[in-house]
């Protein structure tokens, strides 16, 4: 047996391994979740968890199973367009808002799915495959991987939506959170100059990441932690959702037809603008300000971020700033793998770790200064996967790093999250740049 | 013991039965529906299946029990205003849209909640009670009398929002469908002339059917059946949508922005304008025109009414004329307890019943040319139940004589139904009028 | 020479006349008004000055000479649709919002066309003419008279927008404001009983007056003056606009979703909410509440209206309730020709003349609580001309007697007028009613 | 006297005459409008042609006289906010839709209070000045060509909205359009590699074309000559605005919403869809495609140009590759001075001049795939005049080229246009990219 051979077994071996470990979290999240929790569609963003649990079978199908193992049959001769999200050269779909509508399937019928497509996924890793037909199912696996964290946010939403507020999880005593105020903020320079930016190397990556390409970068410097609840209540106290010289114009407009007056999730006890004390509703209940004043704030709009940036006499990132600074650095953080399912306070020991940089995994993605954009000499996958990233490159902003609900295999330095400017349903927070 | 005495305990032995039959059919509609079917709001006028049934209770505790029961405990400190649909000066209330996002309480939770409130009122009518209590029990059987409408109608339409048009019902034999067409239209004539409208005698009605009141009416004639599917297909042939002239401005408005030109559930197999085949969606599933050629046309708007009336060189009646023609005629029809679920064809035995009309009770609410405003003299229950119905007194348009999905103890010759011109969702269609 | 011919002579000479002061007035109107000005169109329901020039030129045009001068040549060809107001089977129309764009034809274009028109009916009416030309030159003078207030009305409102607000007419000595309170509100009983109501006799009116029908009336009662503007500041100083209590629901939507806080043109001097001292925009200029306290309240919606008339333990009359008391009345008031153009207060010597009611004409338009419907039997004009009223009778509320901006040729007992409810921008204001 | 001395002599008399030639243009151009006309304010982008007038008036009356003009006398004490336009640190302003309602000040007044700021800053000029000053005086000159461009731009849009289509000018034969079909498309080749970006030198730039910076370049391919309107004919025809996998998602989104299917001002003769013939509308009067089918198309939105570019196999140009092609290139081709007023075919002449590249300079402005953002160590202006660029860098792409309607004076390789992607009201053009 050829050393070729042996490693597309290993290779084959490994994908199987991540197939199943991916397709089991994804029903693991949906444990504290009762079927009525699945159907909730709570804004125009967000999905019904069930419709993730279904939507991530159909794509194993749709762009697995039909392609490479012949005599598949569809599990329901329905499910290719209804569970179809918005490949519209594959066919048609129904519209987003009426996922809220799918009460049947039932979700036993869905489970049903997912293991119909699970048996036959698992037959063809088993067997003889193609390197073609490996590379879509990892693809179907980053694909769920998304969507897990998807599931996670839109049920925030959800549970935040129903006056009841109810609980995901509670906290666990190993989570308990630091009431410290966070450390001083340090800026750690790097020179810039010709570098090299967008995937290397063999490991899978998506089409947007592609192709590696030359960029000049001025000297900057980035924050060695992502900016606190605390702090950004400070900009509050400042007036600072108030100050139009503040915000970019388009954002000003955001703050004044939406009414925002702090970032998602928060809620004023005893009224809006009442000076009352905020809690910020989280994955693991309600909290007041001042226990999570050290833990980076979230759920901000990219104009937010923006507003602060200018506040704090500071900016955002490139893009490419922040993958320079986090080329060839180990993956680890509060992600979701590590089950807290909230940012943390920047922690002691962890801004040795990478240049002096904590939180640049996990916690919460950060917001550049960077317009979603193909890299030079782009090219999306061919046929209706094309549709998967490269559509969307007109009106969003890039964010980096992955949070505390982005899978840990899911994140790379390389890797490009993307959302309009006015999104604050993501777990999306700031880190300061300089220079 | 003196006949009063023994008058008002039959009026609680009644009023008990009444009580646990309405509380149980509100649980016998829910039968052949999921706890996830019970989470839909798939539009703007309807709430989930799991809110009526809520809801239904909550108007038990909120009117009658904690104003009557001494000593009563609440169910759950949060449900006063969760449930609350639109009592402005009794408690805050939700936004309706957000009904959707009651994934908690769970089914469960509210069955428990009906079952609390059920043993709460039996045990006040076991006992010594005073007659206003026993209004209120009585008002409240009537509101979830209305529910059980509504909670029907939702589910019409979460079942068509639904692409895989799930049935709630199948087709029993009994109901099977006349496929004859249905017989020609005649018009019989009432006298007018000074008339009483109104609510007279001493049984339940709602406020705004009060106080009875002298009208003059000239004479009029109203058509002997409902317009039929048949006949309103002919109506579409022959360019009524397309038509400006047979419209009223708003109505023409409404054609156009919401893209009508067929009734609500009507879907032309092979596409919009191609002169396919029309299906019909109910809750017996879909099914093709021709077979329901002889049933009354439903889920028409007020402007679709009036056009067809306008098409038809005819008009439609005032409330006051429709009340006219039912005084005095006894309750019967194709309404809830019948069990058939959609319209039927006009009988060939029941015309002789009512002076001549057939299908004056139930199978489609009648729109009428009578805008919903107060009788004179009109005055709303004191306290927050005024806001039952009063405040509703503008933009609205007055429906007469109970739909299919109508309990038959609900329906009476002064009852007045009220919906904005626009709305489809409703179990409404035409009796065409002359004179 | 015949009495017929005689009279028909007569009849022309009259209408001539009529004609020839009509349309001389409505230039008179435009006097105090740039080109630029009559280019504005400050709001949905608002035209520029310059169309109502030239539309009701049109009219004469289109539904006089077009139909009745042999050999008519238009003025221009593009006229017919261009001008063409909402009559759909006369001719396509621009969007309204598109008249703001015509600035071509120029006012003096526009000047022309309506000599054109002029020296065209003069013609006939110089010449052997038809009854039913003479009608509808008869129509078009009415036409043109509503369009009279609606020009001003308009106007109005354009200068309200312009930051500058201009002056339309300085306030004339002899029209000086009694700063006097009003006197206090007396209720003057009807005896109610079988009345008639619509249009008696043979003169002018339009379709939807008719056909005169019976209708029996309660003993009611009507404020012997419209609520003035101290009146309005006192329900709005005792947080008539916080209190849904008092409001019809769309009525309460629509003061959160506009922000109402006060009548059309009012506003707080030193910022709303912020307990300022109120002023008053009108045709004469901005004028501090103190001054004009004894003027009635205008520009309010039925909404207002009904909420006012709550509030005060009242109610708003029936259309038949303020025909019945107006019938025979002599017509007179502050109406156009009193030139004052703006409400004024209720005069001391007045109240004798109509039953003890003073201000039934002019000052403004009463809301009722009527909806806008056909009469029993209603037949619209026929051909395009049916178009003129019929189609609007869906969604609008019936206003009687006139306002300080209507012409007094133009008024009658039987005249109604329709507004859809949330309409602020027409001179409407409130008499109450009781029984 | 010293060489400096001289120096700044000369430069404040070059400056003088440059103010006077753009203060006089601006009215040249409004020679052919009445004052109705520039009151027209035909979409939400578009300001009247009085307001332009007035508020370039207004740039120096306050960002000139008030700040460097001792004693200076406002010409009008509401005219700082009246005709603010977006600055919100230095006043209040109207809402922008609200200028269509500005009648007074009246044309006249506008005039004498252009006249008063002339004179105002003639004085300035003809005296002892500092340089801060001269600059402010030089940024309002250019303040104002760019509001000739949008007076023209706006002027267009408004004489498409008006239905008679008036004619703005009409065509000299001097610009007489050849009916030639273009040339065939070639693409020159450019190396790419590390270069500088950003205005050099010490002509006048704005704030958002520094800092001068390196960046990154791979070799790259433009087109000879931009995209005619018969090519762009020929996407139409291929179905271009009916396939949805040629479109961005928000691009395909918009098509939808707006019901596009050609460039704005482009109508179908025979009605929309029925493949009658185009008609395209300019300043020079309404033009059959075939007179204009070598004319490069215009009015269409980045989606569109994005769209075509797909459809053509090719891409859109970033803004650095378009600067690199234009870097040291002379200003010169069909901009506003040379009075065409609409896109010229690629002259057989021309293509030789610039490496090969026609239509670089005016015809159209050429949306390029850049999103609209500052340049790494961007600083806005300081003070008020910071929100003249910076605040709209967020949803708009870069545009660059000048177009027909641009002053020659005005353009140059680091000038930065931006518009969001939807927009069409603009001379927005598409040169195809490669490489």
């Amino acid at each position: 047996m050829s050393g070729r051979t042996t490693d597309k077994k290993q290779t084959k071996l490994d994908l199987a391994a991540r197939f199943r470990q991916t397709r089991q979290r994804t029903l693991t999240l949906c444990k504290p979740l009762t079927p009525e929790d699945m159907m909730v569609q709570s804004c125009a963003e967000a999905s019904p968890a069930k419709w993730h649990l279904a939507h991530t079978a159909w794509f194993f199908e749709s762009f697995v199973l039909r392609e490479f193992l012949p005599g598949y049959q569809l599990f329901n001769a329905e499910f290719p367009w209804l569970f179809n999200s918005y490949y519209r050269s594959f066919a048609a779909f129904p519209e987003k808002r009426l996922r809220a509508s799918f009460s049947r399937p039932g979700l036993d019928d869905v489970l049903r799915f997912r293991a119909h497509v699970n048996e036959a996924v698992e037959r063809m890793l088993g067997d003889d495959v193609s390197s073609e037909a490996l590379a879509r199912i990892e693809l179907g696996v980053h694909h769920e991987e998304q969507h897990q964290e998807l599931l996670l946010t839109d049920i925030l939403n959800a549970f935040f939506a129903n006056p009841l507020r109810p609980l995901y999880q509670a906290m666990e005593p190993t989570h308990a959170l630091s009431t410290r105020t966070a450390n001083p903020l340090h800026f750690v320079h790097f020179p810039g100059g010709l570098q090299e930016a967008g995937h290397a190397g063999a490991g899978f990556c998506f089409d947007n990441e592609r192709p590696r390409h030359k960029v000049w970068l001025e000297p900057f410097a980035l924050a060695d932690r992502l900016v606190t609840n605390g702090e950004f209540a400070a900009f509050i106290a400042d007036g600072g959702y108030r100050r139009p010289e503040l915000w970019l114009n388009a954002g000003w407009d955001a703050t004044q037809q939406n009414g925002w007056c702090a970032p998602l999730y928060w809620t004023e006890e005893d009224g809006a603008g009442a000076g009352g004390r905020w809690s910020l509703f989280t994955l693991r209940g309600a909290m007041p300000l001042e226990r999570v004043a050290a833990v980076p704030v979230c759920h901000v709009s990219y104009f937010e971020a923006d507003a602060y940036a200018r506040w704090a006499g500071r900016r955002l990132a490139t893009e490419y700033e922040w993958e320079a600074a986090a080329a060839g650095q180990t993956v680890a953080g509060n992600l979701l793998d590590a089950g807290r399912l909230m940012p943390a306070p920047a922690s002691a020991g962890e801004p040795g770790r990478n240049q002096g940089l904590a939180q640049q995994w996990g916690d919460c993605w950060e917001w550049t200064s960077s317009a979603y954009l193909g890299y030079p000499g782009f090219q999306p996958l061919s046929g209706s996967l094309g549709e998967y990233n490269g559509k969307f490159m007109s009106g969003q902003m890039v964010l980096r790093g992955g949070s505390c609900v982005t899978p840990a295999a899911h994140i790379r330095a390389s890797y490009r999250n993307f959302f309009p400017p006015e999104t604050r349903w993501q777990s999306s927070g700031i880190r300061l740049a300089a220079l």
